[in-house]
């Protein structure tokens, strides 16, 4: 038994540096990487969510290139990566869409590069992800952040990542590969 | 006792997706994203390898950006981050600033995502960094890898990075932060 996984990448509600609520602006790089990063770790979709019109057709556009224009030829690699990408205006109706696959709403786990109480450890989620079968949507923020709200909402936040560092700003594109790999890579050698 | 971890990033020499020679691009959000997560894990140096003279400029001048221009008032934290970029020539200068520093060659430990004869573990090279104070290489390729005269001359190949999918084509933004956390976390909590 094993828990199908999703991941979302969040535009809206997050907080920029001065801690106001904004949208973000679609990043091509996290498109292209997110899409790569999930199809290596087995995730079932990799939601793009903003409620932005002309940022969603944006990302359809770059899809559509990869999946059917001149990029699926050039680069089939790329073509399958792009498979399992999906546009979503908010995470209600990302949670909504899981659901109606499972018949089971996903449990919603924020993940935050700030301390938080009471996460949960890497270690219990692996362990519930390999000893369950209940959807998991994992919710990557941008910008500065996950806005508080989406924290509260969620079913449990994630234990940040730490390096041997007080640093600990990591792109949002190495930060999803750090966790995928820390909670679905098939065997640990360390 | 813990080795001293650099990393390189090389644009020369790589093959391309025809097996060609080639130098590929420096990318910017190689330069940010490698920078970001060096700087998590503790690594002394990320070098950006190529010998394209106006590429070198183009690196030096964004490192500058945030090191001194107004990237460094506006983002404090990527200031911190690009304090640990520099820029080589080739592998062989990176090779000599390093033994300079520790008056010991470091040991070169190429990646690559296709499976080798004989690769070097994460468990042991982690074990490896852990218990000697020798300081270690790790070389990146771009483009469709490192050539092989690269991985002929390291000392060792480190086992590629398999997730539970066939699908093995990681941007290396993703894959550098996958190898630093799975060698150099603090401590694994699965």
């Amino acid at each position: 038994m094993s828990a199908p996984v999703y991941i979302a990448l969040v535009h809206y509600p997050i907080v920029n540096k001065h801690g106001a609520l904004v949208t973000t602006s679609i990043t091509n790089f996290d498109l292209h990487d997110l899409a790569r990063t999930s199809t290596t770790y087995g995730i079932e979709n990799y939601f793009v969510v903003t409620p932005n019109e002309p940022q969603k057709a944006m990302a359809a556009y770059i899809k559509d290139y990869w999946r059917e224009g001149f990029g699926a030829t050039f680069n089939p690699d790329r073509k399958d990566a792009f498979a399992n990408m999906e546009i979503a205006s908010n995470l209600a109706e990302t949670c909504l869409t899981i659901q109606n696959r499972h018949d089971k709403r996903p449990r919603l786990i924020a993940t935050t590069a700030k301390r938080v109480e009471k996460p949960i450890s890497f270690g219990e989620l692996r362990q519930s992800i390999s000893q369950t079968s209940d959807p998991v949507l994992l919710v990557f923020g941008t910008g500065w952040g996950l806005a508080s709200s989406v924290l509260e909402e969620a079913d449990a936040i994630l234990e940040p990542i730490y390096g041997p560092s007080a640093y600990n700003h990591l792109p949002v594109r190495s930060a999803v590969a750090i966790i995928l790999d820390r909670l679905l890579a098939p065997s640990r050698t360390n």
